[in-house]
């Protein structure tokens, strides 16, 4: 019956691909003193392969390739794959490869849990972890190549795209979700994937977050910018069913993974004519954006970012409702690809040092009493020299819903 | 400006609930000698106050009552409440309640990243984790308590309604994901919160699969009863696109999260007259959903119910297309409440003997080459002593498309 429409081999990134991203990671394992390293994290395992599976990849860089021991699903092919039903089969498995046991194996360990973590260690002959692998999978993540890249345009554009129906969407006494359901509605039939991959468990949100007035200015227990009761307290964050009035703005911030690569936008919609102090705040948002994009370039400091992006709103006088007002964002922008939450973070105690081929958002924002959340995020690709490139391109000022 | 729409008190649940559920995870410490535990886990944060926080809740049965670590948001209230900004805090701030070092901590090593737990060990001063709380918390919150109960029932009436407007939605030359985007959209304004919390890392998924044809038969990664290609290799799970063609069955199962607590219901829909081979795969997977229906009483073992199940396949003649053809699925059904892989597991070698309270979602189901995915999927609250009560109430037929 089936015609394989998707293809089997393991490694879906071609070879050039994936030399380019493993050369990253080596040199971070070297450079950590790590011999070899187990992933299972399943953002770190599409970075490496372009594909999702349950299972574990083994790496060395004396070796002459990655090791794949996969538990499902069960039709994957290549050189050293390996199907297994449990991690303690992986070193019988390597031995027959020839890789002997010996080094200590690192492991992911600000991804995996505490007992996945022991059972790993044990099942590779070790009495606990040893190396954290993650801050160098995150260090190698930040950098994205040129075929990242391009996902993340692709998905740029899409999002655009979405963005500029977003008028065509509203219509009169519509409340924030049920103008929201027809932003998901539109996204998914313009291909959004739907999920988007956060890192730990600071954020739990469906799709998106669309807040119009005093909503805005409910705190959420999550780490994004922007908070908002939400519909339910299992869900605190987001449209809480608040009517969209004239005059008053309506922040939409959704989802943008179109190609399992990312983009970050926001942009403010009113219904009627907006209030003068949202028009302000909101072009001293993309007067941060300008200044942020003019300045992010490698060997800058991200602290340096935020500190310039705080000045501007101080200013203006706007710093009581610089990223929020009852409840203050840390952070100003955050590295994206993958996942949501990559490095380097835009926040004043950030140690991150700019990169060519970081991608960061950033989103300074407003929450103002009696008007709610308004101001822009863009999402921006770091270049070599140039100041760095927007790759979400809707129109910035506030958009008239009607 | 803002007039709080959400109650502050950080016990949601009212003091007789959260006490009985309290009881529940005390009596799980007591018999595993556990004196004292940390909760962070998102879900078991909101099983316990009803609300979502980040931070921490102290758990010691001989204290008057839990004490609660909140890092965000920053308004909450209530007996025990501290405000914290690291874990670091904690012992401090437990001393000036009078609450002195000493006892060993459990934390949830099942749920929490190996580098939060030997933080969280280390700011607790114990040398390493201790004792494992997240067996104790899955105890706990698989029995479900009546007020749990009312909340999943409440759930079902919605999700059920949404399932008798899914054949209005339908529209000559459709595809899968066409389909399932209009599905989402009205589960969305009926009320659907959109996430489902999954414990653990082996699912991905964006609201629900709907499957049809041979995409039905492509092996996925996840630990999902079915399969399906998906739009992306970076999400390959469900709808690939596939034009939804007269006579070919169409499996609907999506998102029941309507209150934080979720139900699971599948149906199959089907364009024109349906075969007579997917009429008797349907009738099959009713009959098995009924038989364990009324196996599920206290006491019985779920292996006993798995058995049961692929007992009905194989006499069919169908054990080829159970759970899957290409792949299998190890299990006919499993716990849900807050995430849709609770306790217990209706699986082969499950330990788990049903209780009075639990919540089990059955979903016999078949892959037919030639036909793709055919069967249905019914949430059960186990009783007392009567047959299990299914609260997803959709018609288990076959629904017609037009």
């Amino acid at each position: 019956m089936h015609t394989p429409k998707y293809p089997t081999e393991i490694n879906l990134l071609g070879h050039e691909e994936q030399s380019r991203r493993l050369e990253r990671v080596y040199d971070g394992m070297r450079a950590a003193g790590i011999e070899a390293a187990l992933v299972r994290n399943l953002a770190n395992i599409y970075y490496l392969t372009g594909r999702v599976f349950r299972g574990y990849i083994y790496l060395q860089p004396s070796l002459d390739g990655p090791r794949y021991f996969v538990r499902q699903p069960n039709h994957l092919t290549g050189p050293g794959v390996h199907m297994i039903r449990k991690p303690e089969e992986i070193p019988a498995k390597l031995a027959e490869d020839g890789v002997g046991a010996g080094p200590q194996v690192a492991l992911e360990l600000g991804s995996v849990t505490f007992a996945e973590c022991m059972r790993l260690a044990c099942a590779m002959g070790m009495a606990g972890p040893g190396a954290d692998l993650s801050p160098v999978m995150r260090a190698a993540r930040a950098v994205k190549t040129p075929f990242e890249q391009k996902l993340i345009k692709a998905s740029g554009v899409k999002h655009s795209l979405v963005y500029e129906r977003i008028p065509h969407l509203y219509q009169e006494g519509m409340t924030d979700i049920e103008f929201q359901i027809e932003i998901e509605r539109v996204s998914r039939l313009e291909g959004c994937l739907g999920i988007f991959r956060v890192g730990g468990d600071d954020m739990e949100l469906f799709m998106g977050n669309v807040l119009t007035g005093e909503n805005a200015d409910t705190p959420s227990p999550y780490d994004f910018a922007m908070g908002g009761a939400g519909l339910d307290p299992s869900l605190p964050v987001g449209a809480d069913g608040t009517v969209i009035r004239p005059g008053i703005p309506v922040m939409v911030d959704v989802n943008g993974d179109y190609t399992g690569y990312m983009t970050d936008m926001t942009r403010c919609f009113v219904s009627g004519e907006p209030l003068p102090e949202a028009v302000k705040a909101n072009e001293l948002s993309v007067a941060i954006c300008d200044a942020l994009a003019a300045m992010m370039k490698p060997g800058v400091a991200a602290a340096d970012l935020y500190r310039k992006a705080a000045e501007m709103a101080e200013e203006a006088g706007m710093s009581a409702s610089f990223m929020g007002h009852r409840s203050h964002a840390g952070f100003v922008g955050h590295g994206l690809g993958i996942e949501i939450n990559e490095a380097p973070v835009i926040a004043p105690r950030s140690k991150d040092i700019l990169q060519a081929g970081n991608v960061i958002a950033i989103e300074p924002k407003f929450v103002i009493p009696g008007l709610g959340a308004v101001g822009i995020e863009n999402t921006y690709i770091v270049g070599e020299d140039a100041p760095a490139q927007a790759v979400t391109t809707a129109p910035t000022a506030i958009v008239l819903l009607d």
